[in-house]
């Protein structure tokens, strides 16, 4: 069964055919990208991103799928049965050639040690959301949903821009080092406060971030004159947030935006007590584990009652994920920590409600100048929508290609179809060198069920009802989609979530055309249709602009 | 939101349309034929079987389901979560018109306290299997399966008759009662231990019991002439099976088939201990519920041990999902319980390796005629195949239609595809008087996950994986059924299943063609790739005969 790591994988680009067909060809080249060293983190091991994310169970796999794909037929559909290829069927020429199930487990044994026991017995694969389902595009992602996570803060809170404002987290790590940019490419000046020197010299090296501060006070004066002036500016400040922060209150600053990415989540590894230096940490860890994570929480509890006290001064205070809130609330019973949202209900879940989400796509040319032909098109396409421009234009500024180039950004329910059915002239015409593939992250509008993230607090209370994901996939697939997935427990672990992915390709052909309509239309309208259903308003309202048919939606 | 019961539905019958096609028409017919008196057991909380097995959410939600099948067109498909129409979109022709998911949720939710919150606030609905998949047929189905198992446990032990062969079972209850008829079917001679006199009364007047004996004496000798002879005969006798098992032992007489239908999988309300009147059982229950648990416990000891000691002396025996096993092994350490095997691991399994499951079918024409008609047309399909002959022509004698005419029998991997065109071609032909649907239990081969029945001790321990239904559904949309299904918790509960359905209609179209060959071929062949997989040679066997494509099955 042992078969050699393929540690140096290019996809294939240009317009050479090594499959039977554009599908097949797409879901080729995506997987091979997924695992192509300048995208994945560890390829050896057929790792992509987030902890253990893999596009392939295991080597054997890998070569078997890629050599299934390029003999499937263009009617055939090949099954996936997590990152193993198990099976191909003969079905039809619109619908997808492959359908993925990665990670699923009976729920009674869905958790982490089953999980891992099988799949140390080779039978399971955790394919985070894009690995498993072979769009993963590298770091863009993450910039571009804290980009869209700011700007929509900016729209709900200040007119559409955080120019002139004062944005203040902390943590640059991996996640959390795309704030300062993502701050500074919607106007705001922002302090990320990082106790690692080493990661903030990272983050200003590699453009995320403008300047290294040493002390509050330096910080304070260029992040608020630089916000009197309205200027652009992100500062990493080298402290201890839960120290740094109510000196900021006791000065009286109180930022416009707060929040925090330090890896609250786990309790040893990822919050620096108040007091320790970093080595005094790992000391303490090793030696006193209980009494370092006594003092961890000793300073959460100072953080999040500073949050709360800057959020009842005005600051727009919001948990980014990581699980800041649950921790004193479970462990100090610190209930209040919840007066502050979390990011979803807070700034997603009105995008979501339009039907929006993580819009991305690939150029299988290769070529860097086709994604700027795209970039063209959506400019064109949507001239009024100004984030969304400054976004492009950042983005070719700032990002760099990873692999195959690629774009993503958030385009709602019909924007979506919209793009689809132009880039597929592009590709018609001739104005891109070869197919575009279009897909989406899991984290969107129809496809997710995660009560600790993307299903927070939903306004009915169905955040554990997990019907709708699979709904998702089943359209997907009914509407011919070239794959679609169905995954279990990517983003917050096993158990806690079910989601769908899917992927569309562009060859510029009629039924392509047909096939990215279809999907393109059906797949946000399914999130527009589940938060409806829930009663949000503002999805309501959406479905009854663009004509999308709920039946018990009056 | 309150709509009124309606108590009195009667699917239409005939060729008339109200639909806007066949696929649209069959749904909307089998729904409302689930929901028929003479089928549901509780029509009037539109619940159709297996405790509280719905076909809908509400009443509100069954009219809309029923007026959006009217409009429904044929490029359209409705998405239906748990028991409620949530969205229609637009998909394409050969696409499904209906994609059902049902009580799904976030596995770390998935228990019944969750489940039951999240159903009172009118979140979800629990589909059991064929109930919120719109293709239960009534007893039949029961009838069938209990027959399957036992002709499955001639043809491996016997020769593939049971006649000349004593079965020896307890409980006439509700699936119990299927046994004796099930056992002469097979040519047994067969005693069936039942401890509530009426329950046998009914038996023996509904004529799935042959004669009802008080003595086990004059039971041995009625079943043992019988035996001799070679004739069927089924005796429901009156006793306690922790009494009446080792009496019969002690003389001698070692069965050749043993099993048992007890509800012992309820220790409360289930199994009546050794000792007790119905009447001391229902006093003592009340007043002692704790002692009244130990005494079940300790006849179940008894019981166990004797079934281990007949097996000891030859006798085939088996458990019959009523996790007697695991409750002797649970509360009384007793885990040489599991030395007898379950009946899917035992019969079932390796009917599935060739991909067979059970086939069904109904006449939307509502005429008993056109299923005498399907019912010739198999038997000349299949002539050779004599347990499936003797099921066909008993079927005939014994099973009386409930709502609309409707037959069930098991088919392998290339005989479904092929009775789907065969059936496709009657519609064609006038030879049936309106189109025919096809469909099957979730309880099948490639689409069924669930740990404590059809996935108990996989080969390779897959029984937890629960990607091969997701795969299987996923599957029969691509392949274009009329309607497919993703359910939770069906047959064994919340939290320990996830499986799929499909249901496909015979219009006698080209179209219909192409489908049913499409579905009825890859919807076993999914189940002969995920025993394949899981290393059962015989389902390897069956995918080298008959050519599925499995890429990594050498
Ligand atoms: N919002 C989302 O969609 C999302 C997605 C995934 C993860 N997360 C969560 O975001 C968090 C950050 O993720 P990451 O990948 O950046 O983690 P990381 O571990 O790479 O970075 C955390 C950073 O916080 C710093 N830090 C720790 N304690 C500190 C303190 N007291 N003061 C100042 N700095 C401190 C660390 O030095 C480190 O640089 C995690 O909890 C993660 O689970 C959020
Ligand atoms: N094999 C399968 O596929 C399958 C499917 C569903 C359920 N089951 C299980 O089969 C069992 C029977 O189901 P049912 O619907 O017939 O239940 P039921 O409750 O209707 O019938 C059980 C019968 O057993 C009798 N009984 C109880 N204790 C007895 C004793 N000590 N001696 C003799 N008779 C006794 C009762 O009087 C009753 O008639 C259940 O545990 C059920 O969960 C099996």
């Amino acid at each position: 069964m042992e078969t050699k790591a393929d540690t140096n994988i290019k996809a294939p680009t240009g317009t050479g055919l090594q499959c039977k067909g554009w599908h097949q060809e797409a879901a080729m080249r995506m997987l091979m990208n997924n695992l192509d060293p300048d995208v994945a983190e560890k390829p050896e091991e057929l790792i992509v991103y987030g902890g253990g994310g893999k596009a392939a169970r295991n080597w054997e796999s890998y070569h078997k799928i890629v050599e299934t794909l390029q003999r499937l037929e263009n009617d055939e559909t090949l099954l996936v049965q997590s990152g193993k290829p198990v099976g191909v069927f003969q079905t039809h020429e619109e619908a997808p050639r492959v359908l993925i199930a990665n990670a699923h487990l009976v729920p009674k044994w869905a958790n982490w040690d089953e999980f891992r026991r099988l799949d140390k017995m080779g039978l399971t694969m955790y394919g985070q959301m894009t690995a498993g389902s072979w769009i993963y595009i590298g770091t863009q992602g993450i910039l571009q949903g804290t980009y869209e996570t700011f700007a929509e803060c900016a729209r709900q809170q200040f007119g559409g821009t955080l120019q002139g404002r004062l944005l203040v987290t902390a943590g640059l790590g991996g996640m959390g080092g795309a704030q300062p940019l993502a701050a500074t490419m919607n106007g705001a000046a922002c302090i990320g406060v990082e106790v690692d020197e080493t990661r903030i010299d990272r983050r200003v090296e590699t453009g995320y971030c403008d300047i290294k501060c040493k002390s509050l006070d330096e910080a304070l004066e260029k992040a608020l004159d630089a916000k009197e002036k309205g200027e652009a500016l992100s500062i990493g400040l080298l402290g201890n947030v839960a120290e740094v922060l109510p000196q900021m209150l006791q000065k009286g600053v109180i930022p416009d935006v707060l929040t925090d990415q330090t890896s609250a989540h786990d309790l040893q590894l990822g919050y620096i007590p108040a007091g320790y230096t970093l080595d005094e940490a790992n000391e303490k860890r090793e030696s006193d584990p209980e009494g370092y994570q006594e003092d961890v929480l000793d300073s959460m509890v100072t953080h999040v009652e500073t949050m709360l006290k800057m959020q009842q001064k005005g600051a727009v205070t919001f948990d980014y994920g990581n699980n800041l809130r649950g921790q004193v609330a479970d462990h100090r019973d610190m209930e209040e920590a919840f007066n502050f949202p979390g990011f979803v209900p807070a700034f997603i879940r009105p995008l979501f409600c339009r039907g929006s989400g993580p819009f991305r796509w690939a150029a299988l040319s290769g070529k860097p100048e086709d994604i700027y032909t795209t970039d063209k098109a959506v400019l064109e396409t949507f001239p009024e929508k100004e984030a969304l421009a400054r976004w492009i234009k950042k983005a070719q500024d700032q990002v760099h290609f990873q692999g195959l180039p690629a774009r993503i950004c958030w385009l709602e329910y019909g924007e979506r179809a919209e793009m689809g059915e132009k880039f597929n002239w592009l590709v018609k015409k001739g104005k891109v060198d070869a197919p575009l593939v279009i897909g989406r992250d899991h984290l969107d509008t129809g496809s997710v069920a995660s009560p600790n993230r993307e299903t927070e607090d939903m306004k009915d209370g169905s955040d554990a009802i997990a019907d709708w994901p699979l709904l998702n996939a089943m359209l997907n697939t009914a509407s011919g989609a070239s794959w679609v997935s169905l995954h279990h427990g990517g983003g917050v672990g096993i158990g806690y979530s079910i989601h769908a992915g899917m992927v569309c390709v562009a060859d510029g052909t009629e039924m392509a055309d047909r096939r990215l309509k279809r999907v393109l239309t059906n797949d946000p309208g399914s999130g527009v249709m589940r938060h409806a259903d829930a009663g949000y308003e503002e999805a309501v309202k959406t479905a009854k602009e663009r004509g999308i048919d709920l039946p018990m939606v009056e």
